[in-house]
């Protein structure tokens, strides 16, 4: 007979796991195998198995934490502690210690652990799937494993050979049975109600002994030659021994080994066995958690029915069933506990993503621009969709479209839904219309604080003239004790005062620091509201008479062209937003010194209000392709970009890891495709300039979008007028117009150049264009130096009709690109306007208001001269005057006004006035809007 | 031998199934077990299986549905299908017909089926357990559960038998083996490799051939008097048959039944079998769906570790960590589906679900109204979450607290939390005090986007003179095609213009169709914000030139005083909630007549951004028990209470079935405790009078909340202000105080009395309260009327401390009750408000100042005189006079105003000008607040 040694093969196994970690550890230098284990109460026999566990784990560099909870502990508490674990990364197995204190289930606690950490292998997924014919557990619990490898060192062949399992616990007999059964093994399962058990043991080539009786099985039971396993560990009293008792097994050692052919030892045999497949299920689990931390996502598209012709928008979006927005983030390789569902169908993403995806490779960036547009769009979020519906659900390369989410001002005024359209859209549509998460919400509320505080703050000024008072008033004694608040000691930091005691402060002192003295004319702060409400654009406040008199004209702005919303959109994280909050330049004293949301004392209060607004919400398209909806600032006084948090995050979700040997990405990344609004002489430039300054991200391509019908426009045919049917030039063929429209085309493709950035054109295509005018646009865009110029049908076929548009794209990403911003943002406000207005819009040179003037002479002054700029003007021409179609040269652009964002950190020049919160036409679209009673609407899009 | 026919026991499994559903369906006729069977393609074996299941459950009286799906359809969709029936709970076992075509992935569909449907016993959920030593599955696979069956027939004891298993499959072989050992028979699994199969089932006792080879086992494999089950179903040909062929088992029949005790035929045998065990199978489904609903919620209490001194508010809820609210909504009872999850701690309940309950008897309902208040609130919020966490927590008993969300105003102006305080909240508090789910910015949207359309229409009808222009434009031809919006043919049918066609009507008929001629003066709606913005109490609005000079005066009111969240608070479904908006009164035109928000047009956008508000919200307090928060209509100018719908919804989760033999419940139904707004006097009075007669509930009684410190203040102690210390009157026993004091407990007793409620007083125990003065309260408290007087230490204990509360509510609403109105609603205006009055305040009589007079007149003659009414007024005396404590006399009540909300449906007439927008105080809370980079809010409460 040979002793088959458990101890020997435990060690080598354990030293064989210790290797694979060095040598992952030396390409992966933060790769560190983790078992936790959770003993509840103190039993000595539990602490003994755990003070075993713990060390074969430190022998083979597995990281091992105990976490010792008191016997009390309720069952909530440790389903608490133990979904906690479930959602710790840094943990790859958990183990509870058996058995648990009687008030707690069982069943219920070792179901509770996450299946893929179950390294005991208890849980009923694992213990189903070993059951199975074929079945796929995640681990195989370690004693019948210790079992199987014992077997297999001694080259055992269990093909067709008899194996008798004593016992049936759920343990060790039921799976040791299974796996043997699996092994081609007949397998018979002996138990407690077993009659003849010698006589079906003495069949057994294959003896598992594990009935927990103490040398319970005889050697008159074996076969000559079986081989036998003894799994038994039993204490009997030993006088000869100092702890007055012996370890046995189940097996009565002495006479049987004469008889086996193989026979384990007690101790030595099964024990360590058990401990070093432990530490191997780890290893095993941190090497899954790895590959799948590297995997690329897999999205599987939803199928679409197209029909033509081509149904309404809300009928397309209606008879397609979304995914549940779990799987959309699970297919992205989010996390459970690193989404916040919205329903169903939206959720949040959590920021701490970014330090799990740290080491990730960033994906493909993608720009979708705009020539410049006729009122009735050119189809930019379509295309956004459509290409992403063709990488994703065409061409199985992981992408994610970011758009901005849009205000419910258009929304129930005149445009109806914002998602795209035809079969290329966001989908449900109402709910990416209508509230979405909140955001919009949470930027009114936050907004409308801060100009409630400013007014309320001038009126007590102006009404409590003694500064003790009104000192007294601000800083108030609670419960007998008088404290600064945080911000207030940040102010008084701010104006050198070195004081903690608010009683301490000198008269003068308090002057300073009470007074804000804000001066009502530069307030630049209005309140507002996401609603087309006109008669809110110039209103005088405080007229009741509780106010006293103190009236100021003021106004309301849409909620998207507030300062907090372009804020949310440049933030690169919740810290970055509050301070660019903080910072924000709410009007100036009667000194003209800047006076800040910080001074106000607003800073906190503004951050917790936007504190979910700044977490990205994620979305799909019609084919089950992710997408990202993340701030929504307006496209002329604002960026008219989504969010840069979302890009950051897109990129990283579809980024690779890369190989550090070769610094190589190991697998070709995913793509991001975002927009910029207007044209890109406008939208665009701003992405550039402002965006990208801020987020460190260049695209690695600009799809530039253009139509038949807006070319045919700036080549001289009639205008176009929302509402109103095409004049007939726009839907016959006319070569002539579309000849001479291409100049804006061309144009805007250098203007692209300028920034160094490959162009792919992407005609979107409608029934009425025609080959012919097709092809002039083809050709003058190649000419112009675009990588690629395709046709796209996303409207009409979804994903397949912009297959060529994505292999366009995915080519022109991988061009090399010499990027640079346009300006630098330290020359002079003049020369950045200048060259804006001379190298994206064609013009000769500005003329700056004396008003224009004079606020930009204040802002040198004010250290604001060196930020970017943007430029608020019509997009429906490269100039500032919309008549002037093509491609318009030499005018003089007017610079009436200069206005300053300084919380989002750009200026903003405006070329005319412009509405800062649009009207409700007679006919607006809220007026068609129905709801059935399960909640069904219609007549909105 | 004996033959073993199943079809004759199938036979009576199936009569016996149909028998126990009769039986059921005499007690509750809709109990209708039905299985949905699903096929992919159209294989003819697979339509075999189908046909003979669907004709197995008919014979017994089991529903079936068959759903036949196209071969190609896409794994995505299959698995939204089964999610979907997975969610129809008219569903009760689900089967999906194998094998499915090779592009579908058999274990992720199998596994897709929820494993409490997964009729087939296939889910890993079901055969882990199975696996298990003392599993619990769901269900036994079908054939093997048929096997079991037939061997009790024969009543083979299986304890110590020997029993072979030829064939390991998932669906008979493995299954079987598991039933066998947990059956105590010693059990040997066979397959194609088993080598000398012959010995093997030479010793078996029970032989069970599985193995799908036809006739393989011979006779001479089987033991004298061994029972044979053949599992097998093989065609072999047969020229003498029609079809060619014969069906044949796994087992040479005619030569092996001699040898057996038992064997069973084929056809005959398990065939029918595994058919009787599916239909017994679905209709366990049923019984347990039935119990289930039956089953009152269970509430697992979080463990509440005390602290004293008692903690800050924001520490004691972070302190505890939050069930996730999956697990609060699961033990209500409440499906995943009817669930939409806000993160982890909030979610909305569908409205669907009242379906689903429709049976349900309602709980008992406990109102928490409190004796006139001090400036610092008596206690209401912490004394309803104190008595649920009790109820729940303590005594075992399902209850749910319905409260209000608090507005933002109050919550960043003064006083921070508004969820109870110390160990009795709504945790977390920081979510329940900031967006919540967005009900109340949706509220602002939907109020202001009204505000906008009224204004903008009056703008359009002053600016467009011509009725045809501005006919043309109201109704504007799209694509060629004129058209009129639902709302207009509304109006239309009001206006008797029976006419489709925009083009067909006469300038008369358009004039009146066009023209709402609102007059500017009579407008009722303010716009709103949810901020504490003092300066917009009164403003003048459309001062833009844009808006030429069509200036007009209004202002603003905090959100929650918009009519629109009076109307969220009374509405029981969306449909209702549809219909009071179409007839909230905006105003009225030039002749008078009012104009409602469906003359306008927008009631289907407003309903539209109120879809979602409309779903009551889930959170739970410190000890891990329900709480529902919706509505929070402002307490003077409105009714100060919690939705209706919210309590409907809550009454029917804590409900019990009724036994329709004996028409009792069938268990102690459990308890919702909502509150009233300030005083009885004043919310508890409109709580009955307007929202009882609006929800048709009544509670079944009231917990009237008093603390020494409110009744020392109405026997005559110094004036309480907020922010200062507390006199010293207030913290050393003055029992005198306390005695003249408690006349004002006294009054608010009888006031609840006139309702015919039992009362439970609640004395809110403060640390410096001394015996002494407890007692004189209880006293005068149980002659004055109560059922009960106890006092709870809620805010230091939690539940602990309300404990002896629960007891006296449990057995309050045990106590009869007679309730009547205070008031006939078809009394005359004047004749209400004197009854409120005489009644509630203890005045002699009111004084209506001309100008309500006026209102008052307009009111009855547009046909609003009807209408139930409450009084805006200071909460802080029964009177009208804020000095004039205890139980003021013989004052006469001055009625300066009366307005009305007609879509909510009652007047509320003002003693006093009501502030309807609160201000920002020198100090206010938003100065204190902190977030830190993880997003934690500090200095908030």
């Amino acid at each position: 007979y040979h002793i088959l040694s458990g101890r020997k093969l435990a060690q080598s196994i354990r030293e064989k796991a210790n290797d694979e970690i060095q040598a992952i550890k030396l390409k992966h230098p933060n790769f560190k195998p983790t078992l936790k284990i959770i003993q509840v109460g103190a039993r000595p026999d539990s602490s003994t198995y755990v003070r075993m566990k713990l060390k074969a784990s430190k022998d083979s560099n597995v990281d091992c934490i105990i976490e010792k909870l008191p016997a009390e502990i309720t069952e909530v508490e440790l389903l608490k502690k133990i979904s906690d674990i479930n959602d710790d990364d840094s943990i790859h197995g958990l183990l509870i210690q058996l058995p648990l204190p009687r008030h707690l289930d069982e069943t219920t606690i070792t179901n509770a652990v996450d299946f893929k950490k179950d390294v005991d292998g208890f849980h009923r997924y694992n213990a189903g799937e070993l059951a199975k014919k074929g079945g796929k557990p995640y681990f195989i619990p370690c004693t019948p494993y210790g079992c199987m490898k014992l077997l297999e060192e001694a080259h055992v062949k269990l093909d067709g050979k008899n194996a008798v399992v004593l016992g049936r616990s759920s343990i060790v007999g039921n799976p040791i049975a299974s796996l043997l059964k699996n092994a081609n093994a007949t397998v018979t399962v002996c138990h407690s109600h077993t009659r003849n058990i010698a006589e079906v043991v003495s069949q057994a080539d294959i003896v598992i002994a594990a009935c927990g009786i103490p040398q319970y099985v005889k050697s008159d039971w074996i076969k000559e030659g079986a081989v036998v396993i003894d799994v038994g560990i039993n204490y009997v009293p030993d006088i000869s021994k100092k702890s007055g008792q012996k370890l046995v097994g189940d097996v009565d050692f002495d006479s049987v080994k004469e008889k086996t052919s193989y026979i384990t030892p007690v101790p030595g045999g099964v024990g360590p066995m058990t401990v070093a497949m432990l530490v191997s299920n780890v290893l095993l689990a941190a090497k899954r958690q790895f590959v799948e931390s590297e995997k690329l996502p897999v999205i599987k598209p939803l199928p679409l029915h197209l029909e033509s012709p081509v149904p309404s928008d809300i009928d397309i979006s209606r008879a397609q069933s979304p995914k549940h927005i779990k799987q959309v983030a699970e297919e992205l390789g989010i996390h459970s506990h690193e989404l916040e569902l919205y329903g169903h169908y939206k959720a949040k993403i959590s920021p701490n993503i970014f330090k799990r995806l740290e080491s990730r490779e960033n994906g493909k960036y993608v720009l979708v621009a705009g020539i410049t547009p006729t009122p009735l769009g050119e189809g930019k979020s379509t295309t956004t969709m459509g290409l992403v519906q063709a990488l994703s659900a065409h061409l199985g390369k992981p992408s994610i479209a970011n758009v901005r989410q849009p205000s419910l001002g258009p929304t129930l005024g005149v445009k109806g839904g914002a998602a795209g359209g035809g079969y290329a859209q966001v989908i449900p549509m109402d709910e990416f219309n209508l509230h979405l998460t909140g955001d919009i919400h949470a930027i009114s509320a936050a907004n409308n604080l801060l100009a409630a505080a400013i007014d309320t703050r001038m009126f007590h000024e102006a009404t409590q003239k003694n500064d003790s008072t009104f000192y007294k008033r601000l800083v108030p004694r609670k419960k007998g004790i008088r404290k600064f608040t945080p911000s207030m000691q940040r102010r008084l930091k701010r104006l050198d005062i070195e004081k903690e005691d608010p009683d301490a402060l000198t008269p003068e002192e308090v002057k300073r620091f009470a007074r804000l003295n804000i001066n009502p004319d530069t307030i630049t702060i209005r309140r507002v509201v996401d609603i087309n409400d006109r008669m809110l654009r110039q209103i005088t406040i405080g007229e009741a008479a509780t106010e006293k008199g103190f009236t100021r004209t003021t106004g309301f702005d849409i909620t998207v062209a507030s300062e907090l919303m372009a804020i949310l959109a440049l933030s690169k994280s919740l810290h970055e937003m509050k301070e660019r909050i903080g910072r924000m330049v709410i009007g100036a004293d009667y000194d003209n010194k800047p006076v800040t949301v910080e001074d106000i004392g607003c800073t906190g209060a503004l951050t917790a209000l936007l504190r979910d607004a700044i977490k990205p919400n994620l979305m799909q398209t019609l084919e089950g392709t992710p997408v990202m909806v993340h701030a929504g600032p307006f496209a002329n006084i604002s960026i008219g970009a989504s969010s840069v948090i979302a890009d950051l995050m897109a990129l990283k979700l579809v980024g690779s890891e890369k190989n550090p040997l070769n610094d190589k990405n190991i697998h070709e990344p995913g793509y991001v495709v975002t927009e910029a609004g207007f044209d890109f002489a406008m939208g665009g430039e701003r992405f550039f300039d402002i965006k990208c300054r801020s987020s460190g991200l260049v695209p690695d391509a600009v799809v530039l979008v253009a139509t038949v019908r807006a070319l045919k426009s700036h080549g001289g045919a009639p205008n176009v007028k929302p509402g109103q049917s095409l004049p007939k030039e726009y839907t016959e063929e006319n070569i002539d117009f579309v000849a001479k429209g291409v100049s804006n085309l061309v144009k805007q493709i250098e203007n692209i150049k300028t920034f160094g950035i490959p162009v792919v054109v992407a005609i979107n295509r409608f029934e009425t264009d025609s080959q012919a005018e097709i092809e002039v646009i083809k050709k003058a865009a190649l000419n112009a130096g675009a990588s690629h110029a395709v046709t796209s049908n996303h409207w009409m076929e979804g994903g397949k009709g912009a297959v060529e548009l994505a292999h366009a794209v995915v080519d022109a990403t991988k061009e090399p690109k010499n990027f640079n911003f346009l300006y630098d943002v330290n020359s002079s406000i003049e020369d950045k306007l200048t060259s804006i207005v001379q190298k994206m819009y064609g013009g000769a040179k500005i003329e700056v208001s004396p008003e224009a003037q004079k606020k930009i002479d204040t802002y040198k002054k004010q250290g604001f001269g060196n930020l970017p700029i943007c430029i608020a003007k019509t997009q429906y021409s490269l100039s500032h005057d919309p008549s002037l179609k093509g491609v318009p040269r030499g005018f003089t652009f007017p610079i009436r006004d200069v206005r300053a964002s300084i919380g989002a950190g750009y200026l903003y020049a405006l070329a005319a006035e412009i509405q800062t919160i649009p009207g409700l036409s007679t006919y607006a679209g809220y007026m068609a809007v129905e709801v059935d009673d399960d909640g069904e609407i219609e007549g909105l899009f």
